[in-house]
C-alpha cells in the first residue's frame, strides 16, 4: 500500500466508529441544550482573513496560525477560534437585533502546535456567545449552559475562575501598553510568574510592581482590601472599576456552588486569548489533566474591529477532550441500534426498498442487501450484530410474502409482506436489547 | 466601523439567523435518514495532502483547489470534496471489517471558483458511500437514501442517469490514455461533444470515432443494440461488461421508478469528478437550475491509492443548495420554538438559574435575563416573541414566589416556586403557536 496517499497530515485524526459515533452524539446534545436555553445557531466560514484574528487573538495563537494566500494574494487563515468569528458577524449583520444577543456554535478550529495527548492541529469547539449585557448573569448563563450540557452527558466538572481585570486595571494605571499587557498576562499564563515580575519591574514602579505580585497570591476574600488599600495610587474610577469587577467573580463563583459545582479561585489563571477583559473561568474534569473548556468576558472586542463597545462574554468547550473524558459506561449506550437487515435473492430489489420504506417510516434502522448465498448474508447479519433479517427470495417474491428471522432466538415465520413490518417492530421492541444501558 | 474586518472572504458566507436553522435542521435530518439506513459516521480531517485529490479527482477541481505548504514545507489541500479522504480512511482503517461497508458524512468542501449564485467558496456537502459490494443494489441503497431524506424534507426532485463505462470500455479497446480519457469526459460534461470528438478524432480510428458519437446521442433502450452491434471491434469481456453496465443502468432506473421517482438519462451526463467509472446520476428539484446533489460508482479508486481493488458507490447531497430549494411552506415550522423568559430584578440570579434547571428538566426553552426595569425585559420579551415571562423581584425572591405571565393574553399570576414548571407547561403547550405549521 502506498503510504504517503494513506496517511492524514500530521496532528490531525480521521474519526471513525465508536469515535465518530460519540463525536455526533457530543455536538447534538450541546445544540439541543444550547437551543432549550434560548440560544440561536451561528454558522460562520472556517477560513477568514488573517488579520481578524492577528488583531487580538495573542501571540501563542497568531505564532500557530494555518495562514495562505488565496490566488488574488489575500491572506487567509484557517480559524484558530471562534469567537473573532462571531464578532465580525455581530458587526456586520446583528448589530439591529434587541440585545442581549444569544448565539452558540460548533466549528472545527486549527493550530498548528506540536501534536501530543488530547491536543490535535484540527479540533472541534462548541461554543456560547452574549452580546449586550453588562450583567454577571450573562457570564452565569453561559456557564449554567455548560454546565448543564456536561451533567447531562455525564461528565463531573469543577471550575477554576480567574479575573484578568484586577491586572489590567493597575497596568493601565501604570501606563502599561496593552500590547506589553497581552505579553505579560500571556507569561503569567504560563506559570512564569518571577519572570512577568521582571519584565514588569522594567516598566512600572514599586509600588505598583509589589501590588501585582501580591494579586498573583491573594485570595478572593482579600482582594477586597488590597483595593481599599490602593486608594492612595489609582483614580476613584480605576477603585469603582475593581470593586465591582470582584464582586461579580464573588457573584458569579457564590451563584455556581449554589447551583452545586465545585468552584476555586485561582489569581493565576489567565488563559492564551489576549482579548478577555475581566471574569475568566475554565473547566476541569476528573479524567483529564487538560482543561475542557473555559470562556470569559471580552467587553469591547467589538470596538478593536471598528465597531461601537458593546458588552460581551463567552464560552467555548472542546468536543475532542470531553470525548476523552467520557466515562466508559456513558459511550456503551451510544451504538446500540438495533437494525433490520433485508436479504434480496434472485427477486426484485424494489420489493427490498417499498419494505424498507415502511420499516423506516417506522423508525426502525434497516438496510438491503443483495446476495447469491443466504448463509453468507446471514453470516454477515450475525457479525454486524443485526436484530432481526429479513429474506425475500424468489418463492417469497412470487408468494407476495417475506421471511422474517429473529437472529437471537433463531426462530424464523413466513409472513404476508403487509404483516411483515407490524412483526419486526413487535420483535425489535421486546429484545433485551432495546433497553439501552 | 472598520470594512476591512467585518467582510468574510470573498466567495464564503455567514450563515446566521433562520438561513442557520434550516442548516442546521437539514443536516440533523440527513444524519437521521442515514442513521436510519444503517449507515456509520466518519468525521475526515478537513486538511489533507493536496495530492490525495491531486490522484483523480478531475482537472477542473484540481484547478480550483485551495492550496498551501505548512510550516513544513507540505503541501496540503482544504478538501475540494470528500470521498477521497473516506476511500484514504477505508484503506487506512476500516480493510478488516466486514463488506460492504456504508458510511455518512456532513463536511464543509472548498473551491477557489467565481463566486456565483449557489456557488459558494465553503460550502456543505451531506454524503453516503458503500465500499465492497458490485451489486447495482449499493447504487440503489444509497438513492433510496437521499430520495427518502428528500422526501422527508420535502424537496421534489428527479434523476438524471448515465453511464461512464459506456465510453470509458470503448475508448481502453481504443487504447485511449486515462488521463485523455479523463479530459474528454471533462469536455462532453461541459456540453462540447463537437470538441470532444475532435480531440479524439487525432486518437482513435473512424469505427471508434462513430460508436462513441452515437452514444452521445443513443437512448438506453438503443444502448444494447449498439453495444451487441461493437461485437467485431471488442473482445467478449469488453462485450460481456458492457452488456452488464446496460443491465445495472436499467435496473437501477426501472427500481427508481417503480418506487415513484422521475428518472431520465442522459448520455451526455459525465459529472466534475475523474473518479467515476460506471453508473453516475445528478438530483434536480423543481427549484433549482443546478443540481442539488449527485454521485456514483467509483469501482476501483482503492487501487489508485495503491490498496487492493475494491467496488465502491456513493453520492454527496449540497446541502447549500438544498436549502435554496426548500420551499416557503417547509421552512416556517423551523423557528417556532415557544420560549420562556424569566426575569430578575433585585433578587438573586441563583433562584433564575433553580428555576431554568427545572424547565429544561421539561425540555421547555428557557433563558434568564437580571435587569433594573421589568418594563424593559417586558418590551424585549415581546420583540423576542417569548410565550411566558417569569418575574422574580425582591419581593417574589423572599416570599418564595414567582410572577408567571403569559405574554399572548397578558393575564398574570403569582404562585408558589415549586408550582410553577407545572402551570409554564400547561401555558406552553395550550398557546396556538404549539402547533408547528
Amino acid at each position: 500500500m502506498n503510504k504517503e496517499y494513506v496517511q492524514p497530515p500530521r496532528g490531525v485524526r480521521d474519526i471513525i466508529g465508536i469515535d465518530a459515533e460519540i463525536h455526533e452524539y457530543l455536538v447534538e446534545e450541546f445544540r439541543e441544550v444550547a437551543r432549550l436555553n434560548g440560544y440561536k445557531p451561528v454558522i460562520p466560514p472556517t477560513i477568514e482573513y488573517s488579520k481578524l484574528f492577528e488583531a487580538k487573538s495573542g501571540p501563542e495563537i497568531k505564532r500557530s496560525m494555518y495562514v495562505f494566500e488565496d490566488k488574488a494574494g489575500r491572506l487567509l487563515a484557517l480559524r484558530p477560534e471562534v469567537t473573532a468569528s462571531i464578532v465580525r458577524i455581530y458587526l456586520r449583520k446583528l448589530r439591529g437585533e434587541p440585545k442581549p444577543i444569544r448565539l452558540y456554535y460548533v466549528a472545527q478550529c486549527f493550530r498548528y502546535e506540536e501534536p501530543q495527548f488530547a491536543r490535535y492541529r484540527e479540533f472541534w469547539q462548541a461554543g456560547l456567545e452574549i452580546i449586550g449585557d453588562q450583567s454577571v448573569n450573562s457570564d452565569l448563563a453561559v456557564a449554567y449552559t455548560a454546565s448543564y450540557y456536561l451533567d447531562r452527558i455525564g461528565i463531573r466538572h469543577k471550575y477554576v475562575v480567574g479575573n484578568v481585570a484586577f491586572y489590567r486595571v493597575f497596568m493601565d494605571n501604570a501606563k502599561v501598553p496593552n500590547e506589553i499587557q497581552d505579553e505579560i498576562l500571556h507569561i503569567i499564563d504560563k506559570g512564569e510568574t518571577d519572570k512577568a515580575l521582571a519584565k514588569l519591574r522594567r516598566i512600572v514602579s514599586s509600588n505598583f510592581l509589589d501590588i501585582i505580585g501580591s494579586l498573583l497570591n491573594t485570595s478572593l476574600n482579600d482582594i477586597e482590601e488590597l483595593i481599599l488599600d490602593s486608594r492612595g495610587m489609582l483614580g476613584e474610577d480605576s477603585i469603582k472599576k475593581l470593586l465591582n469587577e470582584y464582586r461579580r467573580t464573588l457573584v458569579f463563583i457564590d451563584s455556581l456552588r449554589e447551583l452545586g459545582y465545585t468552584v476555586e479561585y485561582n489569581p493565576m489563571l489567565v488563559r492564551g486569548l489576549a482579548y478577555y477583559t475581566g471574569l475568566i473561568y475554565e473547566y476541569k474534569s476528573d479524567k483529564l489533566k487538560q482543561s475542557i473548556g473555559g470562556g470569559g468576558r471580552y467587553d469591547g472586542l467589538t470596538s478593536i474591529y471598528g465597531g461601537p463597545y458593546e458588552y460581551s462574554t463567552g464560552l467555548a468547550l472542546g468536543i475532542d477532550r470531553i470525548a476523552l473524558a467520557l466515562t466508559e459506561d456513558k459511550t456503551i449506550g451510544i451504538n446500540s441500534t438495533r437494525e433490520v437487515l433485508v436479504i434480496i435473492r434472485n427477486a426484485p430489489l424494489v420489493n427490498g426498498y417499498n419494505l424498507l420504506r415502511r420499516l423506516n417510516k417506522l423508525g426502525i434502522p434497516a438496510w438491503v442487501i443483495e446476495t447469491n448465498s443466504i448463509k453468507k448474508a446471514l453470516r454477515l447479519a450475525n457479525k454486524r450484530n443485526v436484530a432481526v433479517a429479513v429474506i425475500i427470495g424468489s418463492r417469497e417474491a412470487k408468494q407476495g410474502t417475506v421471511t422474517v428471522k429473529n437472529m437471537e432466538s433463531g426462530e424464523q415465520r413466513v409472513v404476508g409482506e403487509d404483516e411483515a413490518p407490524d412483526l419486526i417492530k413487535h420483535i425489535i421492541s421486546k429484545g433485551p436489547l432495546s433497553e439501552p444501558s
